[in-house]
Formats: structure tokens, sequence, C-alpha cells
């Protein structure tokens, strides 16, 4: 048989019909399999087309076209008709159920208004309903900085790309009332492209990096708390920039936070009554969480607030982010074989010890800032004062941590009863040293006002009511929620 | 064919003939049958009649033959050789871990002497060995009465029926050294005819009465607790007889056996330097015991601290009763997967949280005592002092509660840091009267001795250690122990 060369040599247009011929084949080819390609990538393709162009990035219906069983019951978290004993998603006004609470934030702006947070589907519109952030007008009105947005909504991203993170900050709650629109959703946790669990806000990243500590070598698990460790955390506003920072530094415990605050000397505010120098706890669940057993036996927050479900045929992680005694069958029952009845009842009875203490501390909270009113009215010196007011501010942290922190009771029982107790040495270490500032003065015994109940305690540190509530209806009218 | 009636009338001898051959049969069948019946009972006959003859009862080698692989794991108590974070089984000196304790002991005879109690095994030589019972050199001598024998031997059994259960109680220590002489064993616990559990101590049965409990209707599992809870549990010495009573007919938590101590105005004795009536807790095992996750997950105290092990290819119930950590592979891990390691540091955790605050509601209690103290001799009025000393009393109360119930901070934390949180309370607002009433005599803080060591603290509730240990040697001396 000739060779290709012999054949090439004899009718040299062989050679060229060849090459011609490759080259063609070489084409559809090519053709054929970038459209295979093509077909396989459409979907990942799309979705990251989309994840660029706003606003995708905060509308999740967007999202739930492609994922609609987690978009659906992440919508469950619209419900507000679980009640739990201490918990649960409706609206309940915790300055009515204890008024005390009034006293101990005075000066603050929760004194005005302390609601139990909704689900994440409220996320924005609990912001603007809540007095706390007053009734800014018009942009840059409002006592509220940018920052108060960051774990609002998935819009934000949008925004400190925009601004920057500083700049996102440092501007007022009420520049960006436009701007945030959708509440808490898909992509604060996932990557648009991959649907990779990611972090999106800085603060966490931030805080990790100060302890030493790596994002990119946890595992799955790991972020499967860590996303909801980017908002369910302790928290404060560092400067005039208002910088999200969490005061992790010196390490997780209540102890170590309470050293950060005191070293770097911060405070949220000054209580008009004691003058004590107070750190509003905002509410450290991660932080308590992984003192508990679930988390020392390596479950994550998504394992019980996000159980894995099944619907026809099908099992998928809900986004139905509740507390776990709304479906025990689905999240304790998971590992534990006793009845639903008998788990809740052990729920129950951590959550209650641990309120009545905490209870008691609060009394004796709002005990010390009026002794200490008393003392200053009675002419008490500064160095008098001073060793007062830092055990007042460390037993109301104590107090803070253990209530604002949701879930405690169950996350970390023990750790949170010690932080009650210290706190309750605390509190009553400052009553001690009152006691004999004001005998000292001809004082024995102070009187308390009444604070039976929201109003009157309210009405005791000399809030205006009736001008905050039509102020916010006014603004609530004009924002249209 | 003939019948037998015809038989017999034809031939009257054969009537006697089948008559007398009947009662044979019946005679060699019955013989036959007993014989059956008596080999098939023996083994319960003989230890039916050896459990009836002295000193059988207290004579657990006499057991021990019957029942080789219990008796020989219950020598094991006689180990001396383990130790925990804070248990174990070793003699620890706890007033010279904590001096403290000797302080708030003054005038009761445990700031004189409080050892880690050994195992079972040593339960009556521990008793002659402390200083706590003195050194009463002939019989009817020395401070305390029978009652203390109560829990320490089976002897007690064959005392309480010559002398009456109040004849026994009655008495003193010191009249039943020579009968006394075995330490816990089998038949505190088991039925020698039938070798079930069965409580012999009336204080349990007496309890049980007044809450209302038939204790022939509890369950075999339930025993497995109640026969420890003859021992391990709160009681006082009721009355001039010194009656043994388990203060329970109010309930079973700190509060209630409070009140109940309060309402009969009762108290152990009362502190030479605060002159508060207190109450020594004794060892509320059993009733924090229940208070506790295991307890209501059903498990009983044999379940971890006798678990069943295997040798030989047989299983039996180890009568080596010690800390669940000694053999945590035979113990928690039954039903826990985690390793050993971290098994013992989730335990040593939660006992070191509550030891934490313990010793913080020990410090402040002996600051009350020397605080009450100042004040009397400023003569502070009865009346001034009497809701000072009330709080004091339930102050060291609930820390006694804590402190003397082994395993407490294992078996129930929460409640364990409830009630110590309880007692920085109370004996914080205890020293908050007291700094009112210092401060209307002129006196501001009150100085503490130097309590830094056992001998030093000893030495400032004025002891005579010397003497004390003197005449214990001479005692221990005489009794050959």
């Amino acid at each position: 048989m000739k060779s290709i060369n012999e054949i090439i040599r004899e009718k040299p247009w062989m050679g060229w019909l060849i090459f011609f011929t490759s080259l063609l084949l070489t084409f559809i080819l090519g053709l054929l399999a970038s459209s295979i390609m093509e077909r396989r990538a459409e979907s990942v393709a799309v979705k990251k087309v989309a994840g660029k162009i706003e606003p995708f990035e905060g509308r999740w219906e967007a999202w739930g076209k492609y994922f609609p069983k987690e978009y659906e019951s992440y919508l469950l978290t619209s419900d507000t008709t679980f009640r739990s004993l201490h918990g649960g998603n409706a609206t309940r006004d915790m300055l009515a159920e204890e008024p005390e609470l009034v006293i101990l934030w005075a000066g603050h702006a929760f004194s005005k208004d302390y609601k139990q947070g909704r689900g994440h589907y409220y996320a924005v519109q609990d912001v603007l309903k809540s007095l706390r952030i007053g009734a800014p007008m018009k942009p840059g009105d409002g006592p509220m900085p940018g920052t108060c947005w960051t774990c609002k909504s998935p819009d934000v991203l949008k925004l400190m790309n925009q601004h920057g993170i500083e700049g996102f900050y440092g501007k007022k709650l009420s520049d960006f009332l436009t701007e945030v629109k959708n509440p808490i959703g898909c992509a604060d946790c996932h990557d648009p492209a991959t649907m990779q669990l990611q972090i999106t806000r800085p603060a966490l990243l931030e805080a990790m990096k100060a302890m030493g500590k790596d994002i990119n070598k946890v595992t799955h698990q790991e972020m499967r708390t860590l996303v909801c460790a980017q908002c369910h955390v302790e928290y404060y506003f560092k400067g005039e920039k208002k910088y999200l920072v969490f005061p992790w530094s010196k390490g997780l415990s209540v102890d170590s936070m309470e050293n950060y605050y005191d070293e770097i000397a911060f405070s949220d505010w000054v209580h008009p009554l004691s003058k004590a120098p107070l750190l509003k706890a905002q509410h450290p669940d991660y932080e308590l969480y992984v003192m508990g057993i679930h988390a020392q036996r390596g479950l994550s927050c998504a394992d019980c607030h996000m159980p894995y479900v099944s619907e026809g045929g099908t099992k998928f992680t809900s986004h139905h982010m509740v507390s776990p005694l709304y479906h025990i069958n689905k999240t304790c029952q998971v590992c534990h074989r006793e009845s639903e009845e008998e788990l809740r009842r052990n729920v129950y009875e951590r959550q209650e010890k641990i309120a009545n203490e905490r209870h008691r501390l609060a009394k004796l909270l709002v005990r010390a800032h009026f002794e200490a009113k008393a003392a200053w009215d009675k002419g008490a010196t500064e160095q008098e004062m001073q060793p007062v007011l830092k055990l007042i501010r460390h037993a109301q942290w104590r107090w803070d941590y253990a209530a604002a922190s949701h879930g405690a009771a169950f996350h970390a029982p023990l750790e949170v009863m010690r932080i009650i107790a210290t706190g309750i040495d605390k509190v009553q270490d400052a009553r001690l040293l009152l006691a004999r500032i004001l005998a000292s003065k001809g004082i024995d015994e102070v009187k308390i006002p009444d604070i039976s109940t929201k109003e009157k305690a309210q009405k005791a540190i000399g809030l205006d009511m009736d001008k905050l509530n039509k102020e916010k209806a006014e603004f609530l009218k004009k924002v249209g929620v």
C-alpha cells in the first residue's frame, strides 16, 4: 500500500484536500463541544450572571426560581403564630412583660421599645417599626448609623460595594431607607455563583482574623454555624465612623469581652440615674452556643434551626429558621428518643430556672441604679462612686448578656447561670458599698418609685411616649410600612 | 372380666392387700418428692437459715461464699488510689484544701475535721478516726448519738432489733463500739433469703410514707436508686432521742427542706461568731440526683456507680461502688459514644464552674460571720440582727447543700448553680443589712483575720487541735484502729 507521502507526491491536490478537511472537522467538532459545554454550564452561568445583576442579590424571589423548596420554606419565617414558654416568633413586648428593663436601659433607646424579634422575613420591617431608630423623616436624620442595617438585608452587600465598608457604616440609617428593601435572604449566606456557604459580612472575617483564625480552613459543618455568627453575636460600634466590631480578640467568654471593653474604656451609654458607663449586650448567641454541650458534640446552628426535611421524596435543608421546639420531631428527636412532651419539658425547665435568677438580678440592678442616684443626690464624690459604678457596669453587662442571648438558657444553661451568679455577686457588692456611702450621709433605705408597668416605668425615667409614638406613626406612613 | 368388687367379695384378703400396697406406694412417692424438693430448695434454705444466724448479717465474707464476684468487687472499695479533679476515694483533707470551711463550721464538729470519705470498706474505720466523734474512752461518753452508726454497718440491723429503733438512736455512739464491726455490706441492701433489694433502714421508709409514697409499689430499677437513698441523703437528728429523719415532707428541693426546718425552728448549732442558728447539710445526693437529666432519663445510681461488668463469660453487677470516672468505658460509654478524654473533660468543666462559684459563696459567708460578730460587739440588738441571721442561715444552708452533695456538680449542675446563685444573693443581702448596722455604729469595713491555712483558721476560732489529736490517738489505740 502506498504511503500518504507517496500519494501526495503523485497528486499534490490531495494534500490540500486533507488539510482543509481536517480544518473543517476540527471546526465542526469544536462547535459541537462548545455547544455541549454551554448546555452543561447554563444553569450555573445564568445564576452567575444573574448574581451580578442588581437587584438579584436582594430579591430572593429570583433565587426561589432555582431553589423553590428552600425559598418556600424561607417564606415560613413570616409565620408569627408560634409561642414557646420564653420564645417563639410572635411580637412580644418585653418591656411590658418585665418593666424593670425600662429602668435598666434608661437613657438608652432600648428603654423606649424592645420587642421579641419576629422571623427573618420581618428583618427590615421590624427595624423601621422600632422606636429605637426614632422617626427620621429625611436622609441624614435620626440617631442610628448605617451600621444598623448591616444584618438586616442582602441589599447591604450592594451598598457596601458602593460606599465602601467604612463609608456604609458611617452614613445614617436614614440614608438608606429606599435602598434597603429586602429582608435577610439567600445572598447573605450563599455565593450566587456556586451556592456554597460564604461569609459576606466583614465584621466576622475581621474578628476571626483578630483571633488568629483562618476562614478558609473551616469545614462545611463549621460554616453551617459561622454564617449565622455573622449576625447572632455580641458586637459594638467603634469610633465616630460606627465601625462594626466583634469584641473577641481576648476570647469568647463574657469575662474576656468585659476585659476587652474595659481596656478600651468603651461604653454604649451612661446611665442617667446611677451615672454608670454601661455596656449594652447585643445577642451573644454564637458565643454562648459554643460553650454548650450541643456545640461540644459537633452540632451546627443549622442542624437544629434548619433541619433536613423531606417533601415528595426529596430531602432538603429547611430555610424556615425557627426555634427547634417548633418541630421537635425534625430536630431534637433526630438524636434523642424521648417524647416531644418530655423534651419540651426539659428545655422549659432550663429556661424557667434561668429566667427566675435573671429576674432576680434585674430587680437588684434596678435597686442599685436608684441607690446610686440617691448617693449622688446626697453629694457622693466621684472617688467614692467609682468602684460602685464599675461593679454596676459589670453586673449589668452580665445580666444583659444573659438576657440578650436568644436561646442561651438552652444553648449553655450552666454557663448562663454562672454568668448570672457572678452578676448577682457584683450588683450586691455595689449595693453594699452604696449602703456604706448612703449611711455616711444619713440615708438608710432608698425608696424605688412604682415601676410595676411599662408605662409607669417609662414615666419614671421621663420618656414622652405619646410624642415618640406619634412621630413614629408619621414616619411609618411616609415609608409605607 | 370380674369387677374389683366381685373379686373382693370372693377373696376378702385381696381388699387388704390393695389397701396396704396403695399406702406403701404413697409413702415411697412422698419420700421421693420431698427429697427432690429439698434439693431444689437447698441453696435458698441454707442462705435463709444462715441469714438468720448472727453474725451473718454483718459478715460479708459469709455472703462472699455464695456471691464471690460481687464480694470480690466490693473488696475493691478498699482501693484509695483513684483521684479525680474534685473527687476520688483517697483521703483528702478538705479543711486544708479550703480553710474557709473551718470558719463556716466554727462551733460545729466539722470545723475540727472533714476528710473526703473513702470507700464503703472504710465506713466504720473512718468514723472512728474522725475527730468529729471525739475520743469516747468508755460507753456513754462523747458527743455523738447511736444514730451516727445508722449508715455505717449492717451490724446496725441486729442492734436495732435488740434495742428498738428509738432505743438504738437514743444511745451513744460509744455504746456500740464493740458491736459495730463490719462496714457497709450485703445485708444493708439485700434480703438474705431472696437476695432481692430491700430497704433496711427505717428513715427512708418513714420519709416515703410522709411523702405519700408506697415502697411496695416501686420498680426494681427504682430500688437500684432507693437502696442508696437510705443513706446518701439530707437528714437530721430529731429531738432528744436523736431520731433520724429525712426532711422531705414538703418536697425534695433545697427550698422545700429550708421551709421544713424553718417551720420547726430547727438548727444544728448556733455559730459562735455570727450567732446565726445554722443548718448543717448532710449529703443530699439522692435529692439532687433526681433533679438532673440522668435521673430524668430513667437511670439509677447503680447504672453508673455499679455497672454491669463481664468476667470469664459471666456478667454481674460490680459492687465496687465508685465514681463513674473510674472506668468510663463501663459507665458513660454504655450510652455516650465520645472518647473517655472528652467525657472526662465534660464532667470536669461542670465541676470547675460550680466549684468556683461555691468558693465565691464560701468567702462571702466568712465575711458575713465576721461582720455579724463586729455588729454584736458594737451592741447591735437582737431585733436589728434577726433578719441578718435568717439570711446567713439560708445562704449557708445553700452553700453547704451544694458543697456536701457528692457528685452534685455532675448530677444536676444547673440546679446546683441555681442554689449557689440564690445563696450569693442572700449572703450579700445579709452583708448589706450589716453594712447599714455597722455604719450606724461608726464601723466601715470589718477586718478578717488570717485564715489562709487550716491551722490558722482553727486557731482563729479557738480550737486546741493538739489536745484533740492527742485524745484521738489514745482512743484509736484503745479501739485498735
